[in-house]
């Protein structure tokens, strides 16, 4: 990890002591590691973030490990003095490059930000990793280090979309290309406790449904009529719900909507194409005329709103891990970052982990049971 | 095609004398074989949506022949008298039901109105049909009906999306679930060739994509590679421009984005969902206080001609069969109804078909020169 420097915290008297008796669990810190190199920006919207992270989780007692040129991040700590005041930096020179292919970032990453954000995790002295770096590095870097959950084969990426329900979350988004069934059967039992976790709360039953096209005799690829299958079938703790199509994402039919990271990449792309457009034509049409731009200024405050209700979460955690990693858009500005935190440490908080190895463990018994019957039976 | 009834239009007198004679290729009308009962409203909004057609095509003499029963049309054309100047009513008792499946449309469909709209453009009576009947017997019919274009393998349906930039068309949304390389080359030039006939004009030079994901080293499925080097290296009379992702439909980044049937129709019903979502929190966010209600009064002429440009055009074409079939929306209004016919006017005025089948040609050629290559070099 090479040259990490400890920065102590203007009120860190207390931190190290606290953090590490942990007096009950309830009162246990959440800790999390950032990168505060990664995305566009570096530690110009990363600490920003982290201020308004800490904001929004108003409460709950929040502590930071900052990955990252010391100066860079001492600079504008120095802006934030309640950021400053729960977190340590941990130095370092290094950082992957935005355009940084997978298989180099695996090879030359070590000691990067990125990669000590990471590794943090496995070591335990974190309980989740936020970075804006480029996703195929970070996915890479994460599962080098963390491997996958029991149970998991592959990890993937979920997206959280604005929907006239509230939330609905959308994977796997991008990490995996071509998914066969027991894939998809793995997204949905993933997606499902991170919803729970993350926008449903303790004890919800999230629903969750397939991604498909409606043409009516040859509904779906075969591993998708496979997944139904077996989502229908095993008895799974889950409000599964079939099928749904395209417009059912911003309807929000159902909470959790599971699907192939290729459908999931292009369906998250265009949403996020067209709400830019949206959001482009509204102000075109509101600046084009005398009156349009006085109804603009009179409704200003509607249309902030509104604007603050279409964006989209700037969290995408990547799930089937051993650990918590939530990757921020690259480009996100400080309400982003705050976002992709807050996903983090309400993952933290929650029983995600446990959740879902709970359902992997009924979908492997119910595989089991199939197994033996069809033995037996030739 | 039992009991094809004829209805004089009012103003008869001149039509079939000057439709059959022909003076010269400039003035010859162009026939619309519209299936009446077809869609969720029937003659209802197909009718008034002949009429807003011949508005918008003004300056180019239109005429149509209408399918379905003739007591219910005749009520129709009894309030547009422009549409009955124009007309020719073939009746018939029968009708394709929505939900039917495509195999017994198939069956049983002989003699429905929607069987009899494309028998027309078989028969060579009609240049064009339009349907608002359901997708798949539409499919089903015009491909037994009219077979496939010379060199084509597989028909595809084209979504004309409104864009940052104008219009950008999007192929195949939903014909075609799994597509091989050479069908997605196919898909480039039907629909540059559309592009071209439809929106761009002729002699116009559309710009062609075709739709992946960004992630870095394993850049989407085999077959996509294929088809962009195919795309890249033969000299088809084309503006390729290779990959592009789901954010370039909205941007309008190219004139026509080439992908397979499923991730089309997801991307397609998910920017519908969104277009609906987004117009719905528009109206709540102005009408939820009384500032932003006052502001939305202002502005209501702007906001009207937003909603108007955010509107997807209401046709969607099949493209690659002998012949112009194009699929209005079920539930489409009379605007969107309108829209699929003057799509069929503009597909039927244009030189697409020999267009498609000159960059056919090219194809064929540059494979049959591979293969004798390969074949010398054995």
């Amino acid at each position: 990890m090479g040259g990490a420097r400890y920065r102590p915290p203007p009120r860190a008297g207390t931190f190290p002591a606290r953090y590490t008796t942990g007096v009950s669990v309830l009162a246990k810190p959440i800790l999390i590691s950032i990168d505060a190199m990664g995305g566009d920006h570096g530690p110009s919207v990363m600490i920003p973030g982290a201020a308004l992270a800490l904001e929004g989780l108003a409460g709950r007692e929040v502590r930071f490990l900052l990955h990252g040129d010391s100066a860079a991040i001492g600079a504008e700590l120095a802006k934030a003095p309640a950021v400053a005041a729960v977190s340590e930096v941990r130095h370092t020179d290094t950082k992957i490059a935005s355009d940084e292919k997978p298989s180099q970032a695996l090879r030359r990453g070590k000691g990067t930000s990125l990669w000590n954000a990471v590794e943090a995790v496995k070591l335990k002295t974190a309980d989740a990793a936020v970075s804006g770096g480029n996703t195929g590095a970070l996915m890479a870097i994460s599962k080098l280090q963390l491997r996958m959950a029991e149970g998991f084969d592959r990890p993937a990426i979920v997206a959280s979309w604005p929907t006239a329900r509230g939330i609905t979350a959308v994977l796997d988004v991008g990490a995996n290309i071509e998914c066969d069934a027991a894939q998809l059967v793995e997204f949905a039992i993933m997606g499902e406790a991170f919803f729970r976790a993350v926008h449903g709360g303790a004890g919800s039953r999230p629903s969750v449904g397939l991604l498909n096209i409606g043409s009516e005799e040859q509904k779906g690829h075969d591993e998708l009529r496979e997944a139904n299958q077996t989502l229908h079938e095993v008895d799974l703790e889950m409000d599964y719900r079939g099928f749904v199509e395209g417009n059912d994402i911003a309807k929000g039919t159902v909470d959790v909507v599971v699907t192939d990271g290729f459908t999931g990449n292009v369906a998250l792309k265009t949403g996020e194409g067209l709400a830019r457009f949206f959001a482009h034509e509204l102000r075109a049409a509101l600046t084009g005329s005398p009156m349009g731009k006085l109804g603009a200024l009179l409704a200003s405050g509607a249309l902030k709103r509104l604007r603050a209700r279409l964006e989209p979460p700037g969290g995408g955690p990547f799930l089937g891990l051993n650990g918590i990693v939530v990757k921020s858009h690259g480009g996100a500005d400080a309400r982003g970052v705050a976002d992709a935190i807050k996903i983090a440490a309400n993952l933290a908080a929650s029983d995600y982990a446990r959740d879902a190895a709970r359902n992997m463990e009924r979908l492997g018994a119910a595989m089991r049971a199939v197994k033996t019957i069809s033995e037996a039976s030739q």
